[in-house]
């Protein structure tokens, strides 16, 4: 499969190609041949499951956060301290998706060894898509759960502006013959680029997801980011569950919290952004057979499916099995990566002085 | 204090009072002295909280189920499997917050020996406010987490029907000088007794807050509970937060699963209703000095409290604080039952033989 023009002039890539060209930027960045490989990994991956808003787009960031310094090329992830079932990981300001694929494998460890793990991320950057870390874990099958802070982005209910990040939340479950069950969410009512996208077409908002100004929820999104803040998604639960994210990713991970957390897009790139994360592993096979586990929660899938529609209703999801549908065509016929991405790939190949298309023409499966 | 009629003619009973009663009543119905003061922790705390939907109003149907013998009045809760980080707990259809309480000692016991502690419930009942046993950890000095299934009450995305529990899900972070934050939620856009409320006033409601038969929002009330299901809390969020809940709390725990719950109020009260539950507890003091972390928390506190309110907000609370503000004046004014309680508790009395106003009364501080 190769790279190629479709109809609406967005690019098609396929899987291997992308991922090469990925991994082959990084590298040119001056990440090792593991670490770059490890980025190119999450990203792709992300990109796959239709999530372009934390794919590869972010790759043009990176590499200039790598040249400025604020990201380290050769930063090595590291066990700061560590007990039974726990450990906190000194990212070194490596690539998030270094720091975090490193996190996630000692908390897996540990959940090996104790029955659950829980690892903190301190010195760390964006980390991208929450589930690739679930979902790390849960291919291995074990349960994944994986979350990180951020510089705020979120309103709390009463307030003016921005309190908590968008706070990533994922978790993913092996699921016996139907893939992991697996949610991707942030605490916002919708991801910032919904704004974005919406003011760039000129049109109004629902009034559920941005407070003005004033800290009123507003249908303008013209002002967004430099005006206004989302909203929390349901109010109070998903201010309360931010502050979870938050205390469990920043406060005791030692990270850095709320405000002090550097904004990897537009704060000084040559500064580290000290994200926190935090990963949980839950070893299956300790507390239940494998197998009955397995028979659980496929007869939970099936009773999902199973059960009465809506009306105009077509099917009932279960969480991640969009993704997972996206991420089998993605396979079969390329990703079709919409144009924002393409221009921001354009771009970072330039940054590291590569021709985007003759790269991913160049790699054929 | 005394039990004192106020002006709405709602009763206000002191904490000790309602403690003394509650007690009693569960000594009557044949729980150990010990057991019987632990549910009288659990609902007495959730009551003087404001939590008012899930104390002592339950009295009545758990004092049902015990005469009946679903819920056992000796039942002993046990660790059924263990191992350094996890136990399945089997709850003996003891009461839920005997067994739950129990539960959440043995995941902080863990988590004092390895860092973090699961553990996993089955063969439990209705397990009342989430927050009692993610404060259980918090007053310890632990992050305490708290969840359980139960039978569905909940839509899906795309669902006609319930598809979920309302999944209870609370956590409790030690604050340092400030009160625990502490988050307790269900993954419903409301509870259903806003509901309920709403059609015995005759109302109309949101459209956010209820599916009719058709599976379609509604905003008529009046069929519910017999039709209709509650909204998931932002959608595809709450509902996806729900499926981890009943993973973690009823397929990994081998407790029963969704429809095979039993109701605790409506099902036949001979039989277990077999709840799962999960609890996690976080020992801080193992990852991070107990000052520094509180220092820590005491920041984000302060923090939130000086954002800048949104145009025509009073204040920005902290998750928790208005429970702890209202425990608070329960514990000086009493606790302001309101009529439905009243009435609940009254009846609970004639099932153990007692006067309620009586034992409230003879209970002075």
């Amino acid at each position: 499969m190769t790279a190629t023009l479709s109809p609406s002039a967005n690019l098609v890539a396929s899987y291997d190609a992308l991922h090469h060209f990925t991994a082959k930027a990084f590298y040119l960045a001056g990440l090792s041949e593991q670490d770059a490989a490890t980025g190119a990994d999450v990203l792709v991956l992300t990109d796959a499951w239709g999530t372009f808003t934390h794919g590869t787009k972010s790759v043009r960031g990176y590499l200039r956060r790598l040249k400025l310094g604020g990201l380290r090329a050769k930063g090595r992830p590291r066990v700061a301290a560590e007990g039974p079932a726990w450990a906190i990981v000194d990212g070194d300001s490596a690539l998030g998706m270094v720091t975090s694929t490193f996190a996630m494998e000692v908390a897996m460890s540990k959940a090996r060894a104790t029955g659950i793990g829980y690892v903190g991320v301190k010195n760390s950057c964006h980390y991208g898509a929450a589930g690739c870390y679930a979902w790390q874990a849960a291919k291995e099958g074990l349960i994944g759960v994986s979350m990180a802070n951020d510089n705020p982005s979120v309103a709390a209910p009463g307030s003016r502006g921005a309190v908590t990040g968008s706070s990533p939340l994922s978790y993913a479950v092996p699921a016996g013959r139907y893939r992991p069950v697996m949610l991707d969410m942030s605490v916002a009512t919708v991801a910032g680029g919904k704004v974005y996208a919406a003011r760039t077409r000129g049109e109004q908002i629902p009034n559920t997801w941005l407070v003005g100004a004033n800290g009123k929820p507003t249908t303008d999104p013209s002002g967004y980011p430099h005006v206004g803040a989302l909203q929390p998604a349901a109010g109070h639960k998903g201010y309360g569950i931010a502050l979870l994210i938050e205390t469990l990713a920043g406060v005791l991970s030692g990270a850095a919290i709320t405000h002090k957390v550097g904004s990897w897009l537009h704060d000084d790139g040559t500064q580290p952004t000290d994200h926190g994360a935090a990963f949980i592993a839950i070893d299956i096979q300790a507390m239940m057979p494998a197998d009955q586990f397995k028979q659980r929660m496929e007869g939970l899938v099936e009773e999902i499916h199973k059960s009465p529609l809506a009306d105009g209703a077509e099917r009932i999801y279960v969480p991640g099995e969009m993704e997972w549908e996206r991420y089998d065509r993605s396979l079969r016929e390329g990703i079709a990566l919409p144009s924002d991405v393409v221009a921001s790939l354009e771009e970072a190949a330039k940054i590291v002085g590569l021709d985007l298309k003759n790269e991913l023409q160049r790699n054929k499966q």
